[in-house]
């Protein structure tokens, strides 16, 4: 007879301690991440590639710029290190054409770091949360689209019902993450249209990714305005795109699934004792760790033996799984299962001396703290059905 | 009875028009990857990351630091874009011990873009196959590995050994890489020990990664010496660790796979009459398209939405593929064969009007030139089944 509540947000302080404590972030660094947060963000990116190219019904091509671009978006060994990725897609839009077979619509996808000039992309998390987010340098992830001028209006609502498909995929509280117009005395000259996606923070809503509709202004100053390289067929007549650009501060996305994903678990137990637990109820896709194996009481060089195989068996097959088995202080297991939930571990495995006779271990889940006993030989196939699961849901 | 020659290698300037020519780097533009390119240097990340995180038996974890430092490895706003990635690493050297419970040995790993000062790391290739490498900016993956004085000759060469074995393993002809050992007279003051990878170009040999045996040196100065927090357990001692330090030029690396793999191949036909064609023999792995969807002749509404379907089916399993059919300019088989062969493309299939009729299609292997017909139902299975084959071998 026990009862849970979860309270959700909690504060930012709670957030960016927790994060240094559990190796998001660089305890007393600013400006790095720790190797959970490495991996995290590692995680979120593939996740957008997945979505760019993987299981988009349009066509969408890779590229790769340069950090460095002089003016006009060509590379050099002098120039300014790059703001947004759009200048490199507008100016790779013309060798692609060739590709696409002059077709619309097509778009151009890139990931990278950026070092944006406009207080935009920076706005708010650096100041109140500050160690996951450089002042200086971001991760973005861009996509530019490129339709029929006739068509781009239809093809910006339907990515930005998309990319809130997207962002709304890995969360806990779907309800956080919102759209909202950019009021269009906000829009730079040409831009018809804009976009913002947000996030509420605890302490307050901050852009994601924004999507604007730039018309062909842009493209035509990319290229000098001349016309007759850029046109693309549409049905039977030639046109100068329209382009969408969209752009995705990875490290906003980040702080903002950690944020989300923190939650405040609090239990009644049967003598009516209140326990609290902090849980970071990270997507499966997303979580760095997947699994931790530990040791239970045992014959030590043969259960360790059992943990690296199992280790290796796991990450052989891209299961991230931790070898808390290495540790050495003494750790009760309360204290570990605290340990892994603030990690945002999915599960954790015991493997103890009845492993050894009789290749049983005990799994417990993350969300549903529920234990379970399965066979060694099953660990595997199960870890990967639960994953796949999730991704597909 | 037909006779086949592979000639191997190209010309520096054969594979210069071939890349520009299909979309691996941009034409005309000295310092940007087509879309074919940006994607091989994916899969190649990708590969490296699976080889540090995944199938190693050793713990590494990754870690991701800011691109601009002050003196010290400090982030900072103002301060120096990175060189490399060691600085980085041996900062977060520190935050690490907790997580590894200040046990060796132990590792950390990050790629990203770098601005190598040193000529070392630009030598050679950006003057004679210019298109691929930028002279500012190159995308470095690095480990560096924390482990006791005792016994870190012996890592040293248990990773070169692991790191020649990785180049290697997506070669056509693996005995173009080689390593060799640096003068010692080439060392920095510190390092005891170095070791270069290199990669047998058309126009000579060139360094793809570094591993030096660095010592205790640079850990120590990053840390103002503070020996006490940077020492870990080896065995019943406290040690400062010694380390090794590895790098590899992901952008040479595009560039020795795809010079290794470009071949030349001669056949003599019935009519004793010769043929040459050109492939690019990538590795499954890392071949950046791994089947082009193409249209025979038939009811051409009817085949598109077959293709657009089986387009669909395989990107959702993360199979990329090419969509040929939505091409209109008219291409002979065997001009569609010259183009996909240069391109990589591991299998073309084509679907036509006896699809429609019995589900059958043709699929034409990259590397055999031989014609099979499949069921459209067994060609996900097939492809899957294909790479993961050759990812183990």
């Amino acid at each position: 007879k026990s009862k849970c509540n979860a309270n959700n947000p909690l504060s930012g302080a709670a957030l960016a301690q927790l994060g240094a404590q559990r190796f998001y972030v660089q305890p007393g660094e600013r400006r790095a991440y720790g190797p959970l947060g490495a991996e995290l963000k590692k995680n979120l990116l593939q996740q957008w590639w997945a979505s760019a190219l993987g299981c988009s019904r349009e066509r969408i091509l890779p590229i790769g710029s340069p950090l460095k671009l002089a003016n006009g978006g060509v590379p050099e060994l002098g120039g300014e290190l790059r703001a947004d990725l759009l200048q490199g897609a507008l100016q790779q839009y013309v060798p692609s054409l060739d590709l696409v077979g002059r077709r619309l619509p097509f778009g151009l996808a890139e990931s990278g770091v950026c070092f944006p000039a406009s207080e935009e992309a920076l706005r708010g998390v650096e100041l109140r949360c500050s160690p996951v987010t450089s002042a200086a340098e971001v991760t973005l992830a861009s996509l530019a689209w490129f339709s029929s001028p006739r068509t781009s209006s239809q093809w910006l609502d339907h990515w930005t019902r998309q990319r809130m498909k997207w962002w709304r995929r890995f969360a806990s509280t779907p309800s956080d993450f919102t759209s909202s117009d950019v009021d269009s005395k906000d829009l730079k000259s040409g831009t018809s249209h804009g976009v913002r996606i947000l996030y509420r923070f605890p302490w307050g809503s901050e852009p994601l990714e924004t999507l604007w509709s730039l018309g062909d202004t842009e493209l035509l100053r990319t290229h000098q305005g001349a016309r007759t390289k850029l046109q693309c067929r549409d049905g039977r007549r030639s046109v100068v795109p329209y382009v969408i650009s969209m752009s995705s501060n990875m490290d906003h996305g980040l702080l903002a699934y950690l944020s989300n994903s923190l939650q405040q678990v609090q239990k009644v137990d049967g003598k009516q004792r209140l326990h609290q637990r902090k849980v970071l109820k990270l997507h499966p896709a997303l979580a760095p760790v997947k699994v931790a194996l530990d040791m239970g009481r045992g014959a030590t060089v043969e259960l360790r033996q059992v943990c690296e195989g199992l280790l290796q068996e796991l990450q052989e097959a891209g299961i991230t799984a931790w070898p808390g088995y290495l540790e050495t202080a003494p750790q009760s297991m309360e204290q570990l299962h605290t340990k892994y939930d603030e990690m945002g571990v999915l599960f954790t495995m015991v493997i103890s001396e009845s492993t050894l006779e009789s290749g049983l271990l005990h799994v417990r889940s993350r969300d549903t703290t529920i234990r379970e006993t399965k066979h060694i030989s099953e660990v595997k196939k199960f870890l990967l059905k639960y994953i796949s699961a999730a991704e597909n849901i």
